[in-house]
């Protein structure tokens, strides 16, 4: 990234991931705009910049990780406060796109939350947004602004490069996954298989996991998925070990990771959780090492630098695929 | 349907499917609105409205099968002629839903079609859309106007509750299916089988289909898809004979049966398909019942019926998995 | 409130104050909306309505108190979910309007976040709100939609029409509240004093309070405010002690209550703070009686009958002024 | 035009008229951007852009020319690609404006499907609009997005500044295409006639044409529309030849130019039908010279450039006419 | 007009026409709505609504006559004040819709200020406009609410529905009154003749008329406009006199009749001037009778009533061609 | 202000206050924009650009003082013509916001005018509005689009800053001006006071008004208002000095001045009335300097020179308060 950005470029960090703002601001050689987010007594979030922003380009940092509702309601108050402070343009960068699952409606008279939330933002006075491994695709055309819809598989996939992952097979934990697991067996050129679960029990109230299709007899297996948030996803392990599986790892995008989600993992038999930092695992949280972070903090920076010059940001992932050595 | 609609309400056929319409009205009771719809020399279409619309719940059929952008046009101009009529409220019951397949952009620099459908429709003024096995779900989301998401899996998996089928499977032709097929898992308690394709051959210009998952031997088998347009599916039917099922029948919502179709059907070892009438089949394309139509004019009825008298639509399908007799 | 209400209304209880909602209920007679509003391990709030909401007028029940960020999207998801469900009118009855303190930039880039919220509570798909006691007045103004906005000036007043406070003084805590004090003196007949703040010390950093305009001495003084959040207006209660007061009542629209506030006010020498249950004031936080909770529930029955019949509101405040027994 | 386009400008070729596109991209030296536009088996179109467009102010050629559905949509289809790749400006060059004949309601129930167009072009993220001799002058404020509306009178009256038609005489078919009349009758400053059409025979089913102001007898006659569609307006000729007219002649905007308009026009007595390619008019459409054809291309290529150099776009027009030869 | 209207209809009468509204009123035997509208010293509009409007169907009556700016203001003021009061539906009886012959672009950067209107109004919360001759028939596309466009035209020929105008001829002023002029020739059944004006002198600084197409001569003509201001077009008496045109009468719907124009009238050889009472004529203005007003309310009354009770609008024209008794 | 302005920009006057605009123009050293504004005979207001405005940062310089529809409307068409005309960004400079007062209901049924105003400035395309001292601070909430909301106190303030006024006292006219009252308090290191009235005699018909609160015995009083009118605030005068004021001065930012106020000034014991030229205060008026006009078009210079510049506007009054000699 030689080049340096013009000056007409601001980066903002909201709360939900200062960290990883901090480690975009460093790469791309910018400081962070000065601003000020406090919490009032009464609990609503106050925001006040310290710069100017006239005719600025900002990039404000803020992930809809939870708690969700606060950081949301933050990050629609920042573009407020850049709106009317005469920004040119408002890019609001959500690594991770909380409410994504809330995507349709499965049963009558529920709330279809993504998109109210691609709305409020939209109203809020957002110019752009940015994304990372969305719940579902569809939910880029929930925005009518310019939307960047980014993927970490790659990201993430460099981990399973190596002659020990030469068998292995990729696990969705249900139907919906699959489209995330394809392109990780896209991009590790390994097969893949799916599990379901069926209701057992009188008035089916036990749930059984299982294996429906696809097999992991002997294989070393991948869970994938989007996000892991109470870390129910590590009862799969044993049921994939006790299928045969030789030995299981997972890789995540968002690591939403509640309370109990640690605890589950280091119980588990999971060899290694691999996650982005689209949320901020603390170093305490990584269970030294079985909880591995990779960053995507470079990928950010250099999206944002392509925004703001008016450069491709598909090709960035045109040129990962063919730079891909498996 | 006992009781009789209140006389404020009334049914418009577009063109797309008038036979549908008419079904419907019959059943409802109800007489069509009078409408002169017609193209100009220049490729326009016209629409003039022969009836009083002030205050009237208006309910237009038009599915927008091919010729999808006339269609579509067709259903926006007769939309703005009621509401500058003054029609109460604007129901565009749009059975197939076309350009659903446009959800979301693939890869760089792609339309939203799907959305801009969304967006042009509700500008024109429809105050609800209502449409049947949408490609899929989160296109719910697309809208902010009430919508309400019908399903013809009850319906069509009714052909299948018998002891034939008892051992039989569902097999979805690619990962992007496997949701429907969900739902035929769920109505007629049958496994499912996924087919994938890989690129063989110099360049990979040879596209190969396989089972991927889950397992066909000796068994009946069901494809299930929510469109056939090309017929390019039934290629597939081969396949899965070569892979040991014992015979394969299809069940598909939307027949778009582009003129291939019909031929690839009928020159296929397929034996049967059972579509809806979301598009009109006229009986020389039924192939002498390979093809069999279940109406779907029953269940539009009722629902037109439910949101002209504020009844629960969703309390339909409740009812529908209840008495399912299998 | 003879007339049974229509069967066609409904009231939906957020979690932000359910048992003015009960309240609310109870006097209309009828019983609340089915639903279920949770909370995802992820954070995230769902919202699921258990009964038909086709053309009915729902009244939703929610302050946006404490937690103002959960308790508003929980507003806003609940909205989008009626506006989905068909209902006929959302009505947004928001006795408590969280963010109102921020209805205008006092300095430069700051965001005006009262009308935020306007705006995303409209994009969300309210057609009306209701609100009692504005921090100020032009916030009606925020909103397209109709707004109703109550009073509870008259009711809390009624606890100081009694001998003992004849020769009461109202206080307003700064200039800002005057306009509030002045709705007091109008109904009470009362004089009105100021307090105001001056920095003094090395640097400016102590704050002293004093009555600026206005006469307290030898007087029982009411100190009237919109809402009290961290008891810190409890500081101006010895204060006017000292300036010869002879004792010091309080009386406030929406006891927002932070923590801390009950202890400063059990602290205090304050004999009596009124407030209502815009907000609900649970039993152990009421220091047996020293804060006397006086319901807003018949004021908003009423209010939401004669919305729901059209009936004018405006007179039910014409009639109450009428009433008045001084 | 010497001074070269700055980088950052890109034409876009519809399918209605790519060789109008390729004709302004040579005039102005440009390349057309690298697009795919195709059609699906179900009939819809698909468009995918090939170059990044971060930036770039786009001009999309695409007059809405017959298929008229099938045209415009494939514009918004374009247009949403365009604003999702984050275009900095989106300019749709419409030449031919489908559907501007419906641009009222001459009966009651009638959509006016001109503003229709309009508002789902707004929608689908146009920025500005160009079009040429629009069939009514206020169809410009059927938009709020800035439109420029240019006329091809000077162009095609060119054509007629010869001393053979010194004494000729401005027809208009029927009052609606006067004010169209008048603009010829500025630049050529001839007279005017009008025709009208009255019924007759059993029923008034017998339609019959006449001069039925100004005179014609003895005079060559130019017939000038803004559009030829069915070429029914080759009718007027013998009934002008019969009024006593010399020979007819006509200058027409848009050659729609149906099927049969080309079979009647060559059958005619007319002796030259003057175009532009507004709409492309292959050779073997043009009857040896019959239909003679003035490219619009240099007028476009200089709108463009001053629309992206922000210079006048009226002083275009201005110059023509001072610099007008008669 | 035997029915009653229902009880939940009002009709509120701006300051611009109270007379048009008092006679509306009284055919529809419904009192008028109670408002206070007053000028404050600083010139603003004040409105104050005295009845509850709560679910009432409101039709104000506010031609925007001279002062135009005045007029247009206190309808939009009049509308907010109704929407935020809850009226179920507010619409605006327009007249005289001002600003009307702004409709398009004459030259370059001129505003389209009939489109603002439109907007404007659109926005204040206007549900319907009616407006009567507007200036061209696309401002009706300036809307996307519904409305209602009524003519005059029958009610003003009636007066010359006698034996000594049986071979009169309509005069349109110039070639942008030809449409209307149309209408009353198909009303009449009568011949029409186009004025023109073409510049003479040096510097072409003198303006001449004369009948540029049809023939005047021994006739007796109808000069017919949409509305009459400055009295100008009473030049063209003198003309038409002059050439040879037997006497001269004149009809217009709307008498904007600035003050020089009653002057003008009185001075000239017109025979006669009808007009309606869109905009109000005092008495002392009508010369004794020269300028006849035929009363619009019979007709408004009865479209306010069809629209309330949501009965056809363009019914009413249908039968008034049918009863034409010529 | 030593650098000049890019020549991308300009200012058009409007006829509201060409003067100001003047002024402006001869500080920043750019040329007002050619424009003629006129007004039909039909009252009607009509616009011309006479330069382009393609990609042109326009300023519009229109106080919406009396007659403050029509200065709007001209504000509005102002705005249109320049949008129309493809300006690149449209900033409405509107020194006195009319219609502020209007900002809240303040009984049932009444509109919020202030919003209105902010509404239909928005759809009519200004990208931005600058206004000094508004009525209210939350009418800044009532735009979405930037605001840049002005005070001309220091300005005022200035003319106090002498010897004579250092034991002088801030009067506010009532508790609502309070918080403007409180801006002065804060420049000149001054106490406040503040008046009130209440209603005596039958019926409460005499209207009597005192110091309510505050101390001005003895004392130099300084009344302080946002706008005066009518004039009545003299009467204050007279009451102040009977209360032992020594004598009183008057500060007031919008000198709106109807005809009877000059005279009210003249009249009364009123040493002086010092004004900015928000609004034109022509030298007749200025009754030999007892009303005394200092100019904000310094300010106003310098803020455009800012927004156009992309620098601080919020650092000017920063500054200013540093720069403070007292």
């Amino acid at each position: 990234m030689s080049s340096p950005l013009r000056k007409d470029v601001t980066i903002i960090a909201g709360r939900a991931n200062p960290q990883l703002a901090d480690e975009i601001g460093a790469i791309l050689g910018i400081p962070l705009c000065d601003i000020r987010i406090s919490t009032f007594p009464n609990s609503e979030t106050h925001v006040q910049v310290e710069e100017s922003l006239r005719g600025k380009d900002v990039f404000i940092i803020q992930p809809t990780c939870p708690p969700v509702n606060d950081n949301l309601m933050e990050l629609m108050i920042m573009v407020d406060a850049c709106r009317r402070a005469s920004a040119r343009q408002v890019n609001a960068i959500v690594p991770y796109f909380g409410y994504g699952r809330q995507d349709h409606k499965s049963t009558g008279r529920e709330p279809i939350t993504a998109k109210l939330v691609a709305d409020i933002l939209t109203v809020a006075g957002a110019n752009r947004v940015v994304a990372v491994d969305l719940h579902s695709a569809p939910i880029q055309g929930f925005f009518n602004i310019p939307m960047d819809h980014l993927t970490a598989v790659p990201l993430l996939a460099q981990s399973f490069k190596k002659p020990k992952f030469k068998d292995a097979v990729i696990v969705s934990p249900d139907l919906g996954g699959t489209k995330l697991a394809e392109k990780y067996t896209d991009v590790l050129h390994l097969p893949m298989a799916v599990m379901s679960k069926r209701r057992r029990g009188i008035g089916g109230r036990e749930v059984e996991f299982f294996v429906s299709m696809g097999e992991v007899k002997g294989k070393t297996v991948i869970i994938v998925d989007d996000e892991i948030t109470s870390g129910s996803t590590t009862k799969l392990v044993d049921i994939l070990l006790e299928s045969g599986a030789k030995e299981v790892h997972m890789a995540v995008t968002h690591p939403v990771l509640a309370t109990s989600a640690v605890d589950r993992v280091r119980g588990s038999a999971l060899k290694q959780l691999v996650v982005t930092n689209t949320i901020d695992v603390p170093e305490g949280k990584r269970l030294d090492g079985k909880i591995r972070v990779v960053s995507i903090a470079p990928l950010l920076a250099k999206v944002i630098k392509n925004i703001h010059e008016n450069t491709s940001v598909s090709k960035i992932f045109a040129e990962q695929h063919i730079n891909f050595p498996v």
